[in-house]
Order: structure tokens, then C-alpha cells, then sequence
């Protein structure tokens, strides 16, 4: 049994490689890694480019049930599952995103992973890491006073200013920024209008970077971005201000993966961090087909639960970058599961066997989704000491009655060693060559059904519903050449539904499309079903108020 | 004569030592250089802290006329003495600012000098560099939303959202943001109010970064920032909404002064970047003091022309930080003193004997000034190929009738080679124990005071004159315990006067103090005399338009 230290503890006290050693394991020589201090490095683009012709390693998914307040620890299983593969003999490389700042500023900081499956540094993933969050914010607002500047100069372009769909972006939860107007004060500032900032992970930059194969495709897709209408509802893209070259200049260095390493001195790709509602919520895809270049196993997580995450991972990540993901974990915990089943936070440390089985029903319709996609699937349960053996006992026969296996894994309390089953079962599914990946829906489907065929195969709903105006603009986009894009649903990551407060797996509601919204550049259609904040605010008390740097200069306050 | 390169082409030329050889050189092992890609290095806290016992080099400031459309070319010689002081066997460090980054995509970017006597990586040093300006944007701006977030959850503090005085920043042109109304949009969102947005070199926080001895200095320093005030005029510091902590952790690194180097190889400290109007306009203090250990000779500059830029390096940063300057160099060119002597900039290529002794009255005067301080001068004469020997020779003999001598330097053609006459000269000056350094005023002095004796004394004007407001707002500061801090005057970097067209050495001119500002935090009053601008705006044709990245990779049409 692992001592009970907090993560912050177990992390300062890791015995970090430097980081050209991490490099040196994987091939990559030290003048191809840019450091960031002495534990983060960029893979030079002119390495990757020679990984070009190498055969690629396998790709695992990891995902999760719906999120509950008990926590699932899906990041940690993501870096404990990489470790483990390691452990077994396979050379395995750890895919995940990178933290937004702001956050962190508001409620306690997200670690990456936790216990003894964690990546570090930790304070510096927290906070400014390797500055790509810094350079998408620039990138974003550069853009955003091209068009103002525009306008100013005599609006040659004829921009609608209602139209401007281009807000500005900022890494901080500063809800006073959410609806704004700007321009104000006289001549010399331009012509006022309303506006508003979203934070950084929200930007269509984010989900670009964390699209494009290539700088080239970079920039390309920097100047399909759609800013702004004019009073005949044309689009104006950012090329029409050539903004794409000093975009993807100030994108150059964060287009480049950062590698950094586990508490077990294995390698981990930390890049791109897109929200998971209004955009897509993975890892950018130059991590992961530089990984698939660098390793046997590559181990990457969706964000949210498998309804949201595994569907645009599969829908829209692996469609759009070719990858064939060769088995998915789905993440799992007895508390979760009694959640589910209808016990409150409160009473999770009595043993409920009943409610166990109850909350399962959620946990067995993603595994039934994630087949569907043609994705072996393997559930973790990743434990907790108050788990009883009885009530492991009942996850494992209910995933069992479905045709797949679920397997305790103890990584949080002992790393690899706690999940060395879960390897050897996930190189199983992998190497058998079950996997037939294939994405929900095809290109040529019209945008409202792609919506509809979410809604009902992934959500098992009734059907999507939208108001004219919202299928008006959907043929709007399709009779302007985009209805060959797949959908990005933004729906609550906490229930099937549209109500979060609905656990378990819910039948026959219906999912209302309130708005839609085209990511030109980013190659998506995004579909609002409910609430979406893009700018959170602090809470009362903020947990700014107790970070500070100690007298040995260590960081308090943020963990 | 060396060949007509660009300052790009010959940078990218340039035959660039690892950064961890250029830390050798002063003693720096590698573990101590925090490393940011292999031509840039941060210099550890651990490192600098045991530097304390170690005896003291000497300062040397690289000041100038007042700054004419001809260009003077301070940098360029701030870095050409530190290369010809290395060359003739001083061991030589050069410390500059930092470059604010907005600014390049509006018109074509500041290199860090120009010609043979640069600082590389120049494309870095224009874009991200080491990230401490982006640190600098999120400190700011979470103080920002900390102030907004009081208020909203119930104004325990009972901040008049009137007076509240902390605007936003973002390191960018754009004049949008300049006057704006925030918390539209409803109940979420918070309490409208009046705001804006300044550019980060602007910031207070880079004020205090600069000026602060270390880590612990800082938090002190961000803890006094003045907010807000009440209705009662009472002010509200950032100390009372906990923010100074959370705000030293976002400042760590950028604390820690940035190494580089120059085109020779010698090691160059680029940190900070204030503005230098309504802030002190000087690389920070960290850098200058780590470099004084460090190196026999440290070569630093200070912004726009010695009747500001030597003024504040005087008054405000070495009272402040006890630092005591060895020796000054005023920069001047042929090409200068002939616009002072009424040249238009299209006939600057004609001989022009008698302008050149016209102009001369300008530099004659930042001559005495630099003098008053008790700090010995030379003058260097930046050579511009179309310069005639007669036209030099009337700016040395110039020169020379004040006690002083004007050397010849040819670094911008031929790098430190083209300098050593002036490098010999500024030991001599620095070795005779000839300076007695002293600031212009006393703490003591009561704050209008300081103001007026600025402009008598530096600027040569009848008086500084003020409204009651003005002169009431000053004595409240005094009332409550602010008086002892130094003045800091916002003024064109023009002319002497407040009238940019006055050239030459104006006299009798009257200087009002329009408005008065706290820096409570970084520890000085402003004094804004005249329109001073803090968030710039774009031109019609932006430079971002020509900014792109070629097919190599290379950024193109930054410079």
C-alpha cells in the first residue's frame, strides 16, 4: 500500500529525467528538441517531417461514462495505462491536452493526472508551460483588431458591423468581458459596437491548431476563417485582411509538440487544448501522428464523457487525420457508477451493491456506442480504497453480460504496476486486429441529419429539432460548399440529455438545436443543445486568494 | 567597407554559439541556465541569489539626443560599445529591454540594434522571446478580473465602480479596446462600468518587474498597486483582494533576466520593457544588477533622449536601486544635428557644415544635463556613410568646446572593430574615478517640486505649472505617505519642450502637468504632460499584410 501523499507531493518529490534523455528514448537527437528549461522540449518541425515514411504504432482511446462529482480519473488512467504499456515492454508515448491558465485562478488547479500516474512538471502544465496558449490568445486577438482597424480605415470590405462574428479571447475567467462594447471614447477609436471575449480554449485558432497537419495547413485554414458578414450575408474570411501569414507566424513555435514525462520517466505528449463543448476536445493531431511515428502504443483521451468525446474524436479528429484508432478503454469507479444509480455525494462510503448495478446502465450504453464505431472496447475501473469487493464484482459481471471486460486497476495508489492486466488486455484488443474503424456518418450527409444521427445513435434520443432559422442557415451553408462538414455537438457533458441533472441512461428526449455555428477554418458545423458558456467567471471566494510562492520559491496554493 | 546586407540577412547570417557556451563565459554553469529553445537561456533565482558577495562592475549608460525621424541609433550602439569593450579585453555584458510585440504587426519591428552590431535571436526577440510580456498581460489582467469579481459577488470593499483606476492590457495594437464598457449583457455578467485596455508595456506590473530586487520585492510591490478608490476617496490596494500572490507565481520566470547574444558572440541581458513615458523606460533591474556581478563593464540604455530616458534612469531606476553609473555615452549623428539645424529629411545627403553647428545646441544640452548628475561623458558619433569629414569634424570640435570628446564609430559597418576607440574612451572615463553620481533631487523634496526642478534644470523651461486639482491630488499623496517617491514625467520624446516641432535646445517654454498618476506599486508620480498615448492603433496598411512564413520556414516581412 503507497503512502496517501497529495498529488503536489508525490510530484515534487519525482525523480525527472532530463528532457533530452525522455528525447534520446525515442530517437529524437538533442538539437531537434527545443528546451523549455531542462523537463519540457518542442519536437523540431524539421524531425517530424522526417518521420514521414515510418510505419505507425497503434492508437488507444481513452474515455469515460459521463462525468460525475465523484470524479472517473480519466487523465490519470490515460498517463497510468501509458506507463503500464511501458512496464509490459511496449514502447508507449502518452497523448493529452494542455491545462487552460485561467481556470486554475478560480477553483483549485487540474493536475495532469494524479496520484502516481501523473505527467510533470505539473505547476508549469498549470501555468504559461511552453507559451502555446500565450501565442493562440495573440494569434486570435491580432485577428480581431485587423477587422476593427479595418473598419476604421474606410471598410473596404463592406463588414456588417452586427456581423462581426469574431470576438476576441483572453486565458482568464473574467466574466465582465463576456458582452462588451467596444470603440468607445470618441473618432480616434473607431466605430463603437458590441462584442465580447470567450477564453482561450474557446477560440477557432485552438481548434485549428489543433487540426492542421502542417504549418502550411495552418495557415491555410487560419484564412478560411469566417470573421464577419456583410449586409448581404457574404462571408468575410480572414485572407480578405491577410491576416493567415502573421497568424501562422506568431503560431510557429506552438504548432510544435511539447514533450514532457510521466512520474516514470516516460514520454508524454502535452499539446492543444480545444474546449470539448464548442469545439472538438482533443489533442492536437501533430502530437498524436508524431507519436504514432515515435512509439508502439500511443495512449490519447477525448474530453467529457464518451457521448461528447469519443464522438468527436472519432468523428471529427480520426476522420479528418486519417487515424484508425485500435481500441478504447473506457473509464469507470464504483462511486461513479452508484452516482448513477441514485446515491448522493454524501453517502458514496457505504457499500450499495444495488445502486452499483443500478449506474451501470450509463456505463453500458458507451460501450455500446463506442462499438459502433467499430473500436474494440476494455472498461477501466479505476479504484478507490473504499471500493468493495462485492461492488467491483458487479461492474465487472455487468460488463461482462455485454460481451466486454472490465479490470481493476490500482495505478493511482502504485503507477505501472497497478495496471499492468489493464496493458496486457489493451495489447490484446490492439493486436488482434478487431478493430474496423469507421466514423457514425459519412461526409455526404446533410448537416441536420448528421445532427439527427448523433442525436439518435450516440444519445439514443428521439430526434434533433430546430427552429427555420437554424435550418435555413444549415442550407445556407450547404448551397456555400460546407455541407460536407462534420458536426460538433455542444451539449451537457452530464447527462445524454440536455439536462444534467438526468444520470443513468435516459431514452426518448429530444435534443433542440438552438443555434448553430460555422468553424470554417477549424472544418466544423458547431450544434448549441443547451447552455454554453465560453467564458466562465470566478467564484466568490477565488482560489487565487491562497496561491502563493512559499520561501523556498515552490508554488502553494495552486493543487 | 563591409557589403550592404539588411539587418535580417545579415542576422540570419549570424554564427550563433549555444546559449549554455555564452552562460560559460560569465561563470553561469548549465544547470542554472533555464534554457528556451538553444539561443536563449534564463538565469536561475538560485544563481543570482549567490551572487550577493560578489564585488560590483562597472555601469555605463548609452543615452541620445532627442530622437529625430534621421534615427540615432542607441541600440545599435549600446550594442557595438559592449562588443568593442569585449574586443579591447573587458569582459562586457550588454542589458536592454525587451521588445513589445503588437507594435511589428502594425509597422515594420524593432531589431535589438542594427547592422554588425546586433542581438540575436532577433525574430524571437520581436515575437514571444522568453513569454515574460504574455506573464506580464495574465498578472494584469487577473488583477483585472479579481476587481470585477469583488464587485460582482457583493463589494465587501465597497469599490466605487466609478473610480475604479485599473484598466485591462493586451500586447497589441489596437485602439478598439482603448475606451470600452464591460459587463453587458445582464445579471451574470456583472455590474456595467466604464473600462479600457492599455498596451502591456504599459502595464504598472511591468513598472513593478523592472524595478523590483527580487521575488520577494515584487509580491511586496504588486501587493501596493492601487486599484480602485472609494467613494470616500480611500484607496483600494490589490493586497485586499488577495491578488499578490497569485500574481508573483504568474511573474516567476519572467523575473529571471533573459540571456542572449550578439553577433560576436558576447552575452546580452534583454529584459523587461517599460514604457518610457508614463514608466521609466528601463531594462530591469534584476538583469542590470546580475549583470554588474557578472562582467567587468555593463553596457545598458535608457529610452528616447536623455532629457527623459537619462532623467528616470537617474532619478528613478538607480536612486531606487542604488546603482551608480560609471560614465555615459550620448549618441548622436551627423544626420541628426542637421534636422536640429532645420534640414528637411529629404536633403539630409548634402553637406550642410553650418546646420550640422546649429544642431549641435541640442546635443550641447543633454551634455550638461547627463553632467549634472555627477556622471562623466562621451559622445558617439553613429557614422552614416554620406557623412562629410567637415560635418564631423564641427560636431567634435562642438563637443570638445564643452569639455567633452566626440568619437567617431563605425560598428554598424564593422561591428566592434569600428568601436574600439570609444570602448577605450569609456574605460578611461569609467577607471579615472571621475564619477559622482548623484540624483537630481531629494526624496525629501515635496512632489510638485520634484516636477518643477525637472524642468528647470533638465528640460530648460521657465516653470512647471499645474491646476489646484492637480496640485490638491499631490498633496493628498503627500498627506498619505507617498511623497518621498520619485517624479515620473510623460512628455514628448521630441523636443525639450511639450511641442514636438520645437527642436534644437528651446528655452523659456512652460511645462503644465495635466494630470497626475500613482504607480503606488512600482513607486513613482506621473506627470502627464501633454496627449500620451497607451494603447496604439494600427495604420491603414498594417505590416501584418507583408508577414508571412517562406517556404524554408523562415519568418519574412518582420523587419
Amino acid at each position: 500500500m503507497a503512502e496517501f501523499k497529495t498529488d503536489i507531493e508525490i510530484a515534487r518529490a519525482a525523480h525527472k529525467r532530463p528532457i533530452t534523455e525522455i528525447g534520446a528514448k525515442l530517437g529524437i537527437p538533442a538539437e531537434d528538441l527545443v528546451p523549455y528549461g531542462h523537463d519540457k522540449a518542442k519536437i523540431s518541425a524539421r524531425f517530424i517531417k522526417g518521420l514521414e515514411n515510418k510505419p505507425d504504432g497503434k492508437l488507444i482511446l481513452v474515455t469515460a461514462i459521463n462525468p460525475t462529482p465523484a470524479g472517473e480519473g480519466k487523465t490519470t488512467t490515460t498517463v497510468g495505462l501509458s506507463d503500464g504499456l511501458n512496464r509490459i515492454g511496449k514502447r508507449a508515448i502518452t497523448c493529452i491536452r494542455e491545462a487552460s491558465l485561467g481556470p486554475n485562478f478560480g477553483v483549485k488547479g487540474g493536475a495532469a493526472g494524479g496520484g502516481h500516474a501523473q505527467i510533470v512538471p505539473m505547476e508549469d502544465m498549470n501555468l504559461h508551460f511552453t507559451g502555446d496558449f500565450h501565442a493562440i490568445t495573440t494569434a486570435h486577438n491580432l485577428l480581431s483588431a485587423l477587422v476593427d482597424n479595418h473598419i476604421y480605415w474606410g471598410n473596404e470590405l463592406e463588414i456588417d458591423t452586427r456581423r462581426v462574428t469574431w470576438r476576441r479571447v483572453m486565458d482568464m475567467n473574467d466574466r465582465a468581458l463576456r458582452s462588451v462594447v467596444t470603440s468607445l471614447g470618441g473618432v480616434a477609436n473607431g466605430y463603437p459596437r458590441e462584442a465580447g471575449f470567450d477564453i482561450t480554449v474557446a477560440s477557432e485558432v485552438m481548434a485549428i491548431l489543433c487540426l492542421s497537419r502542417d504549418l502550411e495547413d495552418l495557415e491555410k485554414r487560419l484564412g478560411d476563417i469566417i470573421v464577419a458578414y456583410r449586409r448581404d450575408k457574404s462571408p468575410v474570411f480572414a485572407r480578405d485582411l491577410k491576416a493567415d501569414g502573421a497568424m501562422a507566424v506568431l503560431l510557429k513555435d506552438a504548432m510544435q509538440p511539447n514533450l514532457v514525462q510521466t512520474l516514470e520517466n516516460n514520454p508524454a505528449f502535452v499539446h492543444g487544448g480545444p474546449f470539448a463543448n464548442i469545439a472538438h476536445g482533443c489533442n492536437s493531431v501533430v502530437a498524436t501522428t508524431t507519436a504514432l511515428k515515435l512509439a508502439d502504443y500511443v495512449v490519447t483521451e477525448a474530453g467529457f464523457g464518451a457521448d461528447l468525446g469519443a464522438e468527436k474524436f472519432f468523428d471529427i479528429k480520426c476522420r479528418k487525420a486519417g487515424l484508425k484508432p485500435a481500441a478504447a478503454v473506457i473509464v469507470a469507479t464504483v462511486r461513479a457508477m452508484k452516482m448513477n444509480g441514485g446515491v448522493k455525494k454524501d453517502d458514496l462510503g457505504h457499500e450499495n451493491v444495488e445502486a452499483v448495478k443500478k449506474g451501470c446502465a450509463n456505463l453500458g450504453r458507451h460501450i455500446e456506442n463506442v462499438k459502433q464505431f467499430g473500436v474494440p472496447v476494455v472498461v477501466a475501473v479505476n479504484h478507490f480504497t473504499a471500493d468493495t469487493d462485492a461492488e467491483i464484482q458487479a461492474m465487472k459481471d455487468f460488463v461482462a453480460s455485454l460481451g466486454a471486460e472490465a479490470i481493476l486497476c490500482k495505478h493511482w495508489a502504485n503507477g505501472s504496476a497497478g495496471i499492468e492486466e489493464l496493458a496486457h488486455k489493451v495489447v490484446q484488443l490492439a493486436e488482434s486486429g478487431a478493430a474496423q474503424f469507421a466514423p457514425l456518418y459519412p461526409d455526404e450527409m446533410k448537416l441536420f441529419d448528421k445532427m439527427d444521427t448523433v442525436v439518435k445513435r450516440i444519445y439514443r434520443g428521439l430526434e434533433a429539432i430546430a427552429d427555420k432559422p437554424v435550418r435555413d442557415q444549415l442550407h445556407a451553408w450547404e448551397a456555400a460548399g460546407y455541407g460536407n462538414l462534420p458536426v460538433c455537438m455542444a451539449k451537457t457533458q452530464y447527462s445524454f440529455s440536455t439536462d444534467p441533472a438526468l444520470r443513468g441512461a435516459p431514452v426518448d428526449h429530444v435534443v433542440p438545436i438552438r443555434e448553430v455555428r460555422l468553424s470554417a477554418g477549424a472544418g466544423f458545423v458547431v450544434a448549441i443543445c443547451g447552455e454554453i458558456m465560453t467564458m466562465p467567471g470566478l467564484p466568490r471566494v477565488p482560489s487565487s486568494e491562497k496561491i502563493f510562492l512559499n520561501e523556498q520559491g515552490q508554488i502553494e496554493g495552486l493543487f
